[in-house]
């Protein structure tokens, strides 16, 4: 299984001190040694930074952890193969253009009869299950959207939707951002925190770092982070249930939609 | 305007010593300090780097510099904007897939008149001209050929026919890729070196560094620079002519296109 990490700030923050813990779980305190990823949305561009190689090794991930980069979304993943070689094309996240916006994925679990998916206009350039869902569901999406729907709800709705019909198929645990919306999906593990004033200090699981968000904040900064087990051992994660998709903007909740029975 | 740097390999190599000199040209011997890409192929997946800060002072570009990424392909870009704020989405190389292929690309020049160009399935995420052609173009070979063609001659042609009807909207030098192929249209600067066995020892024009060829490759290797100018001085470099295309497939030209007349 991977590990995702992902962050919904109503401000421009960097994620140095959550994604510190984080790349520990890629071949140090994790066995996610298969490659790892992260994509940073900043004022309507994107980037993202891939390497198939451990991230606890990898001077890319030292970079990201040293060189704050400053960003209202943002969505990792540590990789630990199962379909798929490990190689760069096989690498989380994976990213599309819709509608003039750069969507960003990554996907935790593994799925069955995965290739009976009907594609698109969307092709998977490597060989995993989970691009080929992620191609199918952006295909789908945009079948029923051609062009971006005036209001967000039908989208969302349609998100859910297709995410529970790809639980029906194995595990299926995501994050998905346009670059405004971050979107969360349980299959089997997610949690969250959001950090607001008063705020208080955080300490790492994975690693021995200490922070104190009051020296880096302002007080009307709202930063939820999402990551599939809690990042820090002092503060209390919200666990989501499986089937549930939330719908993060500027770092807080703005939509939920349970299971379907 | 804007520099191009591409290469063309039979092995996979590192472009760590034509980069340390072209990202010179981003803020410190050139005045193009509005941001810079690189983008690099290995087997068969698709990273960049991107920063809309001066390569010169970039900590993204130094860890290019000194981390070896051995590629195929790579097509890099510094930018001097004129159409377009400098920021991350308006940062080259643009990259959309297509066919299950990531495509790669990255302009030189300013069009007129770039906003009547028709867009098809591709849509642009920043502001640029060069973003809009790009996605014009894709579009356009998408339309001519929904799945990829046989034989690779008729994509060439039309390429080449789109690459010339945009030229007579203004300045528009590419590189574009699909990973395999590295295509290099002139329409006012290209130029391009072809090493291999025996090799011998090329001088940066940017910056003091020399590399002694024979230390680094073996008798087999074949490597291809492109680049808006030579970026040695002490080596035949040939420029390409207003209209040409050139097909690169490791490190030797495939196929040649003349202007239209």
């Amino acid at each position: 299984m991977c590990e995702l990490m992902g962050m919904s700030a109503n401000v421009p923050t960097d994620i140095c001190f959550s994604f510190s813990g984080f790349l520990h779980r890629g071949g140090g305190t994790g066995p996610h040694r298969d490659g790892w990823g992260i994509a940073f949305y900043e004022e309507g561009g994107y980037r993202e930074f891939r390497d198939p190689h451990p991230s606890v090794d990898s001077p890319i991930a030292r970079l990201i952890c040293d060189y704050p980069i400053k960003s209202h979304v943002v969505i990792s993943h540590i990789r630990q193969a199962n379909v798929g070689g490990v190689r760069l094309a096989n690498t989380h996240p994976f990213t599309r253009e819709m509608w003039g916006r750069p969507w960003c994925y990554a996907h935790n679990g593994q799925l069955s009869d995965w290739q009976q998916l009907p594609l698109g206009l969307y092709t998977p350039v490597g060989s995993t299950d989970s691009e080929h869902a992620f191609c199918w569901l952006m295909g789908e999406l945009r079948r029923h959207f051609p062009s971006p729907p005036e209001s967000p709800e039908p989208l969302w709705e349609r998100l859910h939707a297709l995410c529970e019909r790809l639980r029906g198929l194995g595990v299926f645990n995501l994050l998905l951002s346009d670059g405004v919306y971050l979107y969360c999906y349980c299959s089997t593990k997610l949690a969250h925190i959001t950090r607001r004033a008063p705020f208080g200090q955080a300490e790492l699981s994975d690693a021995e770092m200490t922070v104190n968000f009051v020296e880096h904040t302002t007080p009307n900064d709202i930063v939820s982070v999402v990551a599939t087990e809690p990042l820090t051992h002092n503060e209390a994660w919200q666990r989501m249930a499986p089937g549930e998709l939330l719908v993060w903007r500027g770092g807080e909740i703005r939509a939920r939609y349970g299971p379907k029975s």
